[in-house]
């Protein structure tokens, strides 16, 4: 019987390589060379490992499902591959740990003022400064999917009243405390002292948060993104700041990446900006593979994939 | 009926003194005059809120208990107050939230790479560079206080495996995972790729850590002390981070503070310090007096006070 063709074509390490002997012995696994292009090696692929560019896609004959390492899809969101057959797999549930580990550093050293303390270590100045405790504050977390739902694990052992919104309709988890969808907008904006972006770019979460959303924000807000910069309209996001609506914001991303040099979130006070590293983790690329090991299991046994992404929703 | 005299000898806010309108109806309650001198209005006092300085001790000959808007206990554990019936009452498990707080700031602060992302923002620098996720690691708590619990809780939903040691036995709380007494030690720093201090200054833990115990911890620990700088023999942590033995420390309190210039810790790479801020809160105050109320009932009503420190133990 001829195998099942698959090919990896995303850089993975060796101790992850290794763990694909656990593959079904029905898969041929193929590695792309480095350098060549995918299109000249994926005519009889059946599983990628990687993303489908828009050259390669017509030579993609006998794909029927891919998965990348990662979690936004923005990368394979153009019309010949959305309107293809192929099934789409992403790293969604994955990076919630690391995520929510950043979304945490980025506000606690706001509130606790490790962005002031370094400043004064280059000093050697021991000067006590006044920090806001978070617990008993309010979160509001935009989007509960894998993100959201680790960020509110913590969120709620933080004692944080941790109130949710998400476009679809779902059980409310436990640990959150309520659970609104997207007319709750205004009244869950208004309540949210911590505002934690963890929703995907769509063109409905295109800019959502501009001048009126940032308004509705009580005052001294804190606001951290650790999804998708441009789920912000940055203009209203540098006047909140400015204005001192937002007593800080702690960004993993930006609407441009790189942030461009002239982009005032460089130089505002109060303003953490990290270089889109919330991914980083020293676990993720074994959990990606893994996913994708139970993944090819799942199709050799006939079963449905894991992790597919609604190709229409962008998610 | 004569009165109980009450005096406040620590500075409150208004909004804290007007919770004071809610003490027992027995009480006349004073407070000491700016700039007055302890010792010249405590004679008939029978509770304070504040320290009884050594000076002051001799004149106070009404005095039954006194209560400290904060935990460490040691300007009250001169020889003549330790030896006097005088009741001494502290303010721990009040600062639990803002600790643990702190603590998880200089952790993830670490761990996900703010301080270094800072420097590069003074540069406008995009770079992605590598972090540490937490889940899955173990976290061990020094000291299952007040502090300690409420680290614990959070850790456990940061997904740490949590362990802690405390000389007294008592039980396990759910968000531990396991528990020992000092005869653990060695084991327990072993275990530890985490190691939180969260103990109070006692002559028992007095450079409890010293160069066999930071030899203990594994490879690349992080290394975080919120509670006594002086638990901790210095220079054997400085040892252990100049050798990368440790992956970084994050330090609210050295053991002499301020911080002397000339102590590296100011300098060491991959270490955070802050000027023993991590008690501060906006909502510590207000807790200390709740408890200071509480605690004026249970005296007319002749119960036991809550939060006495055991002076023998100093905690």
């Amino acid at each position: 019987m001829a195998k099942v063709k698959v090919l990896i074509a995303s850089g993975i390490s060796q101790e992850v390589a290794d763990m694909l002997q656990d593959a079904p012995s029905e898969m041929e696994i193929n590695f792309l060379p480095e350098g060549a292009a995918l299109s000249d090696h994926i005519s009889d692929v059946e599983i990628l490992y990687g993303v489908v560019s828009e050259d390669a896609l017509p030579h993609a004959k006998s794909l029927q499902w891919v998965m990348q390492p990662f979690v936004g899809v923005e990368r394979s969101m153009y019309p010949a591959f959305k309107e293809s057959p192929i099934t789409l797999v992403n790293s969604k549930r994955l990076y919630g740990p690391q995520l929510a580990e950043h979304a945490f550093a980025l506000l606690l050293a706001l509130t606790r003022g490790v962005n002031t303390q370094l400043e004064l270590m280059r000093e050697k100045e021991w000067k006590w400064l006044p920090c806001v405790e978070v617990s008993g504050m309010t979160m509001g977390i935009l989007g509960l999917g894998g993100i959201g739902r680790a960020v509110a694990q913590r969120a709620k052992a933080f004692d944080f009243n941790v109130i949710a919104l998400d476009p679809e309709p779902m059980e409310k988890p436990d640990t959150v405390d309520e659970l609104g969808q997207l007319d709750w907008l205004p009244e869950f904006l208004s309540r949210s002292e911590v505002l934690t972006v963890c929703c995907p770019i769509t063109p409905q979460t295109h800019k959502l948060l501009s001048d009126a959303e940032f308004d509705a924000l009580p005052e001294g807000c804190f606001f951290i993104n650790v999804s998708r910069g441009k789920v912000v309209d940055e203009d209203a996001l540098i006047a909140a700041l400015q204005s001192g609506k937002l007593a800080g914001a702690g960004l993993d991303v930006t609407y441009t990446e790189p942030c461009p040099p002239n982009n005032p979130l460089w130089t505002l006070p109060n303003v953490i900006l990290t270089s889109h590293t919330a991914g980083a983790s020293q676990n993720i690329a074994k959990r990606a593979m893994q996913t994708f090991l139970d993944n090819m299991h799942r199709y050799v046994n006939g079963e449905s994939l894991i992790n597919v992404v609604d190709k229409e929703k962008g998610y």
